[in-house]
């Protein structure tokens, strides 16, 4: 998994009838403590991440696992809040 | 999933059957609000991106999710066309 | 597969409820004999890797695999220590 | 899919026996209209590019099912040749 | 595919129940001519390759096909050994 800040909410009309209703959030990913110059979207389907809030980011085809169906075209989502590394 | 800028259309004469007909564009990559220099193909089948809109892309085998038949030979696909961020 | 050194444990509280119970570790990554600034998020369900021990890690659909149930929402998991390079 | 300009065979005897009878391209990447210094080994089956062409290229779990037998362990195959971009 | 040169065996003895008797060969990425500054760990079943010898690798879901077992958890997985390139 990534980890990454959520920094904006992402708006688009004309898209895949299946990504209706979606939530997608830009992302600047994060390594170890540093802010890096990487972005990617997630879908956002359950956690509710706020702008700024740090979260865990699960890619490739488990990204479709944390959706009610699997056949989604996705290959990012939001997956928790990541609260303090220790 | 990505956002990239549509650069142009790919011609093709000579591909796998199970592509002909598949409109193939080719897509310069955006982190944040930088246009990078890494770009790659996606199909667009239902979103119709037209030259220098921002789209969304999914990759990997999510890809095939969007499409009706699953077995294509792709690896990239025009979700979405990019409103704005906010 | 990855090389890495696991270097913190991640607390998340509000994370999908398919997750719940999974331990979440910060890894450093390792080329060669070399520690990188590159990080990935692992689960570790069976290894019990401690922190600053070296672990082998699975990446992608493979993660799942490693996990009794194959529908988990991951994507890298640590599947061994590794004692030594020879 | 990557865009990449073959520029020679691979020849390998010892290699698995599902995959006897397989071409294997050596391929340099093109990142819009400039080679890279990345490369990659894509399967050719039905394409039959030749050395110097500019082909298409997918990666993945995508590259199977250019395949007719879905089961093949490989994770690049030429699926086009590239006319122009326009 | 990716090719390398085999530089060691990795030694685990804590490691998933899955993964006992498999051969983890730590491998040298190599870029055309050049040995590079990337590794990674691939799995060795039935291709024996030495150290020092060019290999031919595949990653992802598709290293999972070399295996007679399927639901492996590896991403990596030697299918040849490279003679030349011509």
């Amino acid at each position: 998994m990534l980890r990454g800040k959520v920094i904006g909410n992402i708006v688009s009309t004309n898209k895949l009838d299946k990504l209706v209703g979606f939530k997608f959030l830009e992302i600047q990913l994060i390594e170890n403590t540093q802010l890096t110059d990487k972005y990617i979207v997630a879908v956002d389907r359950t956690v509710s991440a706020g702008i700024g809030e740090e979260v865990l980011i699960t890619t490739g085809s488990g990204a479709r696992m944390a959706l009610c169906d699997e056949s989604c075209p996705i290959d990012a989502v939001v997956v928790g809040v990541v609260d303090k590394i220790q």
